[in-house]
Parts: structure tokens; C-alpha cells; sequence
């Protein structure tokens, strides 16, 4: 049900208008009039009352304010389905007690390099592999990513370890390539509002990891996941990864009041990737905990073997001794709060 | 030139070490050592060290710092450039003493409705129609465009009245249409950073307008410019179309600052969208006016014969009678500050 | 009239227990059962139903959301008042057709430079004298201004140049000391929300002006306006200076929308301060003419014979030729929007 | 040390003026010329360059930029003092290993409702008492605390109880009243820059507790801790409790990554406040074990028996059963992280 406020000098003439264009919606009005204002109740299904609709109300001369009471996504709500959404990647589960954790290089650079991460990574107790193939740079002259070839390591990376592998979609002319690689497509940051491509991986049938934009609002995320899952695709994890916010001693804020808020809004599950969220080395280890203990289902991480000489985001990179001594400590937090790791 | 802190407490070696990895990469050093941090200058090309590289030195664990002092982007910035770019569209100029206002609906809706906008806003004085037959939109459940058949009544509205139109492109598999009708090629703000679509815009040869994404920094805008212009297209029109910040009064905050601060450092055009930056309609006015005094190169405006109708952004858009009204006032701000409309 | 949402499923009991607490307060109900929420609208005078009211029924467990639709101000609004308010110094109208101009220095630093400022900028035509006595630095390190020796200053100034004179306060205890030389109170940005220092210069008959605060939103402005006004003091003058955002390349970003959006809500005069809005000596001129182009009843503006020498804010002072300069360019866009200075 | 940027094109002349401007400061020089610019590096006591110093070289026309790298807050830098700062408060240890949680009402708005809730939090092991006796309002129609009165209330239930007690301070002029009753003084939020009432505060031997500006950064906060530190008083505790962003979700934005960040920058002891954070009593339980688990010295937290009845802050309140079941919680999460409650 949705409000609508009128100037308390409304005609009534203006006031049937209103009344007009919501009945030829298929929408009722309950009036009150109060002293300074006239507020118009709508009843029925308002939920399809889309944005440019509201929108439309507000151009009417009368019309102070619209109000929306009810949230704009369906699929993606707790109220849609009240269970919390599990999903199993090769036997992994993501959603459930225990805390998968994604860890790898930001950028896929070289065989051999990502072939060792991996098997740090494994050793200490991740159940994934992360890199990107195809990376979104802010400068053109940085490196892209190998593409395709970087694909294919991390499939042999996938073999030779057996994580599963989460790597990153630009463009929907690379999803073939992806679809036949990846076993998670994750969304960047910078691509949450790339409706086309939401479209596109809405239409497939693997796990897609939406990473939250850095200026997106909660709703605006959950509006996001709608976008795949109205395709089809209900199999989508929300990833937190850090706002955009005036303080500059760190790289961005991480919100992980998110964590709770959409655990209390959506029955998707929620990661935390804390490398991206703060940008600096020293507080990856306290902000994964705080991650686990606020209730995140999964964390991704970044590691690499020699942050030195990485192509992409070295400062935040964990050596592979950090990463096994932050598992250890992990675990910890995570029974402390009912999970595992 | 940059420049790169060491802690005080660094040993020799790790000064050694910083110093080597600078030569690797053709750099000298300057260092001088104060009571409380040694500094280290760069002497040599440093506008090829990219941000990753930036990044492998702070993973040094003696570094403490890093600073930029040269600008990341080149083609763009006024240093490579110094005399304005100036842009010739049918020959309409974009960047000279004259500005073009660009005027339509938000979405492209029906054949009839655009047809009498075009000839109203001409009537007016508007030298480029407006509108979207891609839109993208935060619910997967809105109006999306007509998609080619708006194309194609933009380009029928064009031969009517003699407008130039610019329109937006969301996906690179749309370019090949878009190219056939477009006269300017719109990047919207979420696509800022869609550094795919990016490429491919600046592959052809048409102008582009490259909106403000709701959260980025002048600077991380200027580098999606370059992109565009590292392919070779360097008819760019840059445009201010408001932030997100904490206030909610109005739609986003348009940041008028960003003209002056760009028209410093770039040779490109600047345009500014009032219509999203303010999202009202009573705050169009003023602050087009403003953004005129500010030094704006070129204005896009959201106009509608019927905005209580519109499917897209009813609320901002002007009638034809105001729009009109509007221009008049337009014109008199733009004399008192040497330019025209 | 306020709104409250219960969930759907609240009992019949519930719903009760709202409605006798709404009635507890003298308020009445109108229930509307949608098919997802319960909506009741309140009937009464719900102006007088405070923040932590509100708060009180959010704390009831069936209560989804509650919504206030009245401004949470009086006295400040413009429905309140509908009639510029026009505050007269000294012959001098603030809120009329004719800008005033006030400049000088940050802060007052030394009798013989202000006195030399005073001239200059009466010469160009200011028509106040801006100063701080007492200054809010960051670090305890700083020159924290001359306290009464400043104010003094200041008046000496005033007598030799005709000019009122504009100055801060910071503590309450200091209020005997400026109601003897100012003619115009300012309460910084950083003492927006300084609750008690608003109350003092409520209860006194001076014109105030009131900066917003870094992070306030309008409402919050407007509410601070009525601490000043609720204890009996009308004419208060509100000053947009800039607002925190994530943006670096200036020092704040100035909300010139502010300006329409007030001057829709409230009576007040709006004036603009560009010079700490934008913190750079090129910007403060483009942003002076947009200020005036969106409607500014007053500027305020930092001038310094020797930016160079100042103890404060150097960077955004302008000299006095530039001032002069600038005055002129101002002259021609107050003509074009129908102001004058 | 300082780095000074001129433009590459800077006379022999501009440059020799800067390097004596230096020089009358007591400060030497070390210049780099590189191809696009001309860096001058600083050398000496930088430490002692104010601010208002920095932006004078910054009004050298020559100067592009002025870059500092030393932190412009010494007393409270983890570099002045190595080891953490711990504060004694009858017996209380703060910012040692157990982490002491403050619990109580926003307000205090009525004797015998303060006691309930004091001897509440005490049974489920809080260690401090909080409460408001002068409370800083958005409205000036809402209650404003009662006091002198309530801080009667506060040390009577300190006696009963043999909590400590923290309350607020707003007003220099209330100081006598506090320091006759208070264990640790709090700072609002609202006063982080109320410079007067910081150097007061500064003066006497009663621990502070500060909280964080809404939208202040870490560096201005550590700036508004070395007023107190620098005029005697050593035992300053900084408190996190949300800054303003965009969303909307949460009614603050809680940056738990300022914990880690803060633990490096300074000795003091950090505490955060999870109730304003939020503002959401279903978010305060998972973001206070965050807390901890990020690494927080100490937490303070809205206990109400009556949240419905409350009269500040109703929303965010835990009643007592919960907040004993949060205690249980906490401890698990504390000793994960080596703590203790």
C-alpha cells in the first residue's frame, strides 16, 4: 500500500483526479483529511505500481508526497520465501552453519603463480579459489586480465586442488567463456546497475555473486539481485565489499551493518569481502572476524604469494602464512557464534 | 614524479630494495632522510607506473606511503592538451561561446508524444533533442525502452526538425544501432565505469557524452574519459548530472563545482544535467541558471508534453511553456557571463 | 498527520494498544487493512508529537515503519510565515532585491592589514565586514584568533568604514563581549548542532547567522533556525558553505541547490559562502556567479590583502583586485536574474 | 617532513622565494627537478608547521600542491607513546584485556525507571552506568534531560549499585555540576569540534570519553583528542558510533574498521557504540559482537526497561532480558578473540 499526500488546499476536483488515476490502475483510495493535510490511503495490489508510475503521481500539481510502504522487490524478499536460500557448488554449501571462505589472487597473472596460491590456500582451509580472468581497471593502461587464458589456469588450478572456482564478468560476450570455466560468476562492484548483464546472468544456471556498487543503497542492491532472479536464476549470493564515504584512511568504508539488515530482509545469503572493503593489509584479520561475528555466510579474501610483485592490489593482499594464521583464528570467532569455518 | 615514505626506522637493505625495484622499472631516486620519515623522490617517466605498481610498492613492508603527484590520465588532461576540444555535430559547436541545450523526454514513448516534444523544445530553442530508447532502470519490472523502434522515432523526429539526437547506449550489442541513428553517443552514470562499453565507444567515430557516475571522483571520471580517448575518439563531452550524498531534499546533489574544477583541468566540454541532478521540478530552473553562471559548455533537459503520463521521471520534467520560459531566462544569464545560447 | 504501518499480521490486540497510545496523546486513527500492511492514519495535531514520540511507537513490536509527513518545524517554515523575511542592519536589507556583499578576512589577525581590507573591500563595493575574532581551528596548535582585542578591531574598522560587521561566536560565555561589537552573529558550521549556544543567541536581539553543518541535512538546518527562533529571535540569516562528500579535488561541495529548496521551505534569507565551499582561490568566482544565478539573497566571501601572510585559510582569499574584479562580474548576473548588488 | 610541488615552469625566482619562506621558518630544503614537476622536500621540525601555515605556501602561485606526511596530532600518536593508554575508574580497567560494557538509558527521565534499569544491567554484568542528564535534541519541543536533577539519579544508583557512572557534557558552564557527580565525561558526537568545551574538559583530571563527529574522519577525531590531551588531561577514550552516509537502511553507518585503524594510529583505548549506530534494536546484538571481535576496548550501550515509554531513543533499546542474553553472547565472542567481559 502506498501513500499519497496532498497540499491541504487540494480541490476536490484535484482530489478525484488523484482517485481517477489510481481506479484506472485497479487501485482504491481511503481519504483522511486531516488539518494540514489530506492523505490519500492506496489499497490493492500496489506492488505493481512501478517507479515511473510514483513518479507520474508526483508531477500532479497537488500531490506533495508519495509514499512507499512496500518494497519493490518480490523474489528477493524474506516475505517471499521465508527459508534462507542454501546453495551447493560441487558439494560446497553456501548459506548454511558452516563459513566457506574464497581466497586467491585479485588477478589471475601466471600459471605457476596461481597454482601455488591455490595450494596455499587449500592447505589452510579455503574452499574456494578467487581470481579474476577479466579485471576492471580504472585506467585503461593498467592490466586487463588474461581473459580467456586466465580461465583456463584457474580450471587447472581447480583440478589440481578441487576448489571450486568464483571469477568475474564484464561483459555479456564473455559469459560463454565464463559459463564454461566458472562454477561462481561474480558481478563487481562497478557492474551491480549493469542491467543488461544482470539479464544475462539471470538467464543461466550457475551461482552469481553480486557485489554491492559503492554508492548502492540496500534496497537498490536487493533490487539488483531481483533483476537475475527475475530471469530465473535464484541462486544468488549478496557480497558486501564497502562504501563510499568521506573518510580516506581507508580505501572504503565496510558496512557491516548490511549483514544483519539484509539477513533480516532477503533469504540470500550474504558474504563479506573484507580485502576490497578496507584496502589495507593490517586490517583484513580483524575485519574478517568482525565479518563472521555480525553473521556473514561466506568470506572472500584475497592471497597472494608474493604481494610485491602483483599486478593488482598488492597492498591488500595476505602472504599465505598470514591467511593460514587468520583461518586458525577464524574458526575461533565462528564457533563463538554458533558456525563453522 | 613520485614520491615514496619510508619509515624512519627502515635499515639500509629495505632503502637498497625500494631503490632497485625503482630501477627495474627505468627510475632514479632522490632520497633525503628526515628526523621522522625518509623520502624517497622518483626522477623519470613516472606517468607509465600504473596503480598496480603504485600498490606493489606499499606492500613493502618498509614503505609507508606512496604519493601521486602527476596526474594519472594524459589525453584528457589540459596539460596535453591546452586549447578547449570543440565539437561539431551538424553544425552545432559543443565547447565554443555558444551553448547548445539539449532538450526531450527522459524515455522515448510513443511516435506522436516525442514528435510534438521535438518540435516544442525547437520551437524553443533547444538545438538537440533527447531521449532514451535503451533505459536503464532500477527495477527489473519498469518500462525498458522500445529499444531500435525508439531509434527510429528519434531519427524521424531529427528530420522534422532539424535536431541533432543524442540517446544512450547500455550495451556494447546495441552500437551498431545506435550508431546508425545517434548523433551523440550517451554513457549513462551507472556505466561510467562499464570500461567494456567504454572501449567500444571510443572504437567510432561519433561524440560521446560521458555522465558522472553517482559516486566517482573527478579524477576516477577523467580516467573513464581516457579510456575512450586511449581508443582514439577524443570527442568527449563530460556531464555533471549530480552525486549521492547523505541529503535526500533533492534526488542527488549537483555538484556545480565540478564545472569550474574541470574546465582547470581538462580541455574537454562540460555539460550539466539539472533534471537528475535535482530531480524537482521547481529546482530545474534555478539551478540551470546556475549551472550556466558556473561555466557550464552545454545543458540536457528534461522536457514533456504530458509528465504526469511520462513512464520515466515524471517529476522532473518541464512543460514545453516553462521550458520555454526557462530559455528566455537562460539567455539573460548567459549574456553575463560572455556566452550565448 | 503521521503514518504508522503494522505488519499484516498484527493482532487484533495490537492494533489496539496503538490506537490507545495514539488516543493517550489526544490523537485519532483511520485504519486502512491492506492485503500486506495495516496502515492507520493519525488525525490530530500531530506537529506536537516529538522525535522521541515517534521513536516510542517504533519500539512497538507490531509497528513496521512510521512515517511523519508534517516538517518538524514551525516558526522556520514557510507555511508558517509566508512573507520573505527582510532583516534590516544599520540600513542595511538583508532578503530584499539588493545582495549584500560581505567580505574580509578569515580571521582577524592584526589592526593596520584589517583596517586596509575593511577599505578595500568597502571600495569595491562590500557592503559588510566579515572577521573572526574567535576562531574553530582543527588543532589546539593553531592561531585561535584575538578574542576581544579581534572584536574591537572590527569595530574600529566598522567606524572608519561605514561597514556592519559580521563575526562568529563559539562559547556561550563569550556572548557579552560580541552583542557589544557585532552586528551580525554567525554560528559556525562545526556549532550547527551546539544546542545551548543556540539557545543563548536565541534570546537576544541580533540578526544570527547560521552555517550549515558539514554533514547537515536541510531538515536538521531548519531545525537549528528554530532552536534560535523558538526562543523569541526572528531573523535569522541561513549559509550554505559546503557540505562533506567523498570528493577530494575540493575542500567541500557546495550544495547551491539548497538555495531553491529553502527558499521553498522557509522564509529565511539564504546566503552562500563560497570561499569555504569550494577551499580554492580559481573556483571562488565561477561559484560566486552560480550562487547568485540560483538565487542567493547574500555572499559572503574571504578577501586578504597577502593571502600568503594569512594566518588563515590563505589558499581560498581572494586579493583585493580580484575582489573588485569580481564584483563587477557579479554586478551583471544578479541584473540577469532580477537582483542587484 | 613536508613536500612542496611547483609547477615545472616555476622562475628560478618563484622558487628561491619559497625556499626562504622556508627558511624563515627554520626549515631547509632539498629540491628535485623532475621532467613535469619541481618537488621540494622539507627538512627540519615540519611538526611545528601549522595548518594555517601549509595553506599560505599553498597561496603561492607557483606551488601546485603541498603534501604533508607527518601527522599533525603528536600527544595522542601511537609514535609519542608506544604502549596503550589504560584508565582506572574506581576500580574499572579501561583498555586493558577485559572489555567493560556501559549500559543504561539514553536519558535519565525519571528516578525509581533508572534505578530498575541500573541494578538490570548490573545483575548481567555491565560495569559502567550510562545516562543522559543534559541531552543534545534536533528539536528544541523535546525533552532535554533533567539535569542537574538527573545527575542526582545517576549518583544515587551509583551508590546503590556501585556502578561508575558516564554522562554528557554540552555547556562549559555545566562543568561544576559534572565533575561533581560524573566517573568519565562524555563528548557527544555533535560537540567533537566544540573546541571550548574540549580544552575544558582538557583541564580537568576526570577521564573523557569522545565520541566520533558524524561525519568526521579519523584524523580530525585524533585532532579533537589532542585538544583534551593538550591541556593536561592524558585519559581520553574514543568512541565509534556511526557516521553519516547515504543509506538509509541503519540510521548510521557504523565504521568498525576506524577500530583496527585507531589501535595503529594512537594509545588510547577505543570503544564503540553500537545503539546509535544503528538505531535499530534487531542490529544492535550482531554489530556489538562485530565489535568486539574487530577489536573494541570497551562498549556502551541503550538499556531501557520500557522502551515503549522511553523519552529519547526508544527504537534502539535493549529491555533487560535481552541485554542479559547479549552479555552470554559476548563473552563467547570476547574470549575467541583473547578477551574477556
Amino acid at each position: 500500500m502506498d501513500i499519497i499526500v496532498l497540499r491541504q488546499d487540494a480541490s476536490e476536483e484535484e482530489i478525484r483526479h488523484v482517485i481517477k488515476k489510481l481506479e484506472s490502475r485497479g487501485l482504491k483510495s481511503n481519504i483522511s483529511k486531516g488539518t494540514e493535510r489530506i492523505v490519500i490511503g492506496v489499497i490493492g495490489d500496489t506492488a505493481k505500481v512501478t517507479e515511473e508510475e510514483e513518479d507520474a503521481f508526483r508531477a500532479i500539481p497537488a500531490v506533495e508526497s508519495v509514499v512507499r510502504i512496500l518494497k519493490p522487490y518480490k523474489l528477493a524478499s524474506r516475505e517471499f520465501r521465508k527459508e534462507n536460500t542454501v546453495i551447493n557448488v560441487r558439494g560446497n554449501i553456501i548459506g548454511g552453519k558452516k563459513i566457506p571462505v574464497m581466497a586467491g589472487p585479485c588477478a589471475v597473472e601466471d600459471e605457476t603463480v596461481l597454482m601455488n596460491i591455490a595450494r596455499e590456500v587449500k592447505k589452510a582451509g579455503a574452499t574456494f579459489l578467487r581470481g579474476g580472468a577479466y579485471k576492471p581497471r580504472t585506467s585503461p593502461y593498467s592490466f586487463q586480465g588474461l581473459g580467456k587464458e586466465g580461465l583456463r589456469y584457474l580450471a587447472d588450478a581447480r583440478e589440481k586442488t578441487g576448489l571450486p572456482i568464483i571469477t568475474e564478468i564484464m561483459d555479456p560476450r564473455d559469459l560463454d567463456a565464463i559459463m564454461e570455466y566458472a562454477d561462481i560468476i561474480q558481478i563487481g562492484a562497478r557492474n551491480m546497475q549493469n542491467f543488461r548483464l544482470l539479464l544475462e546472468v539471470g538467464a543461466v544456471n550457475k551461482p552469481v555473486m553480486l557485489k554491492r556498487g559503492l554508492s548502492a543503497t540496500i534496497k537498490e542492491w536487493l533490487m539488483s539481485a531481483e533483476y537475475i532472479m527475475s530471469r530465473g536464476n535464484q541462486e544468488v549470493i549478496l557480497c558486501e565489499r564497502g562504501i563510499r564515504t568521506f573518510e580516506t584512511a581507508t580505501r572504503n568504508t565496510l558496512d557491516l551493518s548490511a549483514v544483519p539488515v539484509l539477513k533480516k530482509l532477503t533469504h540470500l545469503p550474504v558474504a563479506v569481502d573484507p580485502s576490497h572493503g578496507v584496502g589495507k593489509l593490517e586490517l583484513v584479520a580483524p575485519m574478517t572476524k568482525a565479518a563472521i561475528a555480525a553473521g556473514a555466510d561466506a568470506i572472500i579474501i584475497e592471497v597472494h604469494t608474493n604481494p610485491e610483485e602483483a599486478l593488482s592490489d598488492g597492498e591488500q593482499s595476505l602472504k599465505p602464512d598470514m591467511f593460514a594464521d587468520l583461518m586458525l583464528e577464524l574458526k575461533r570467532v565462528a564457533e563463538a557464534v554458533d558456525r563453522e569455518i
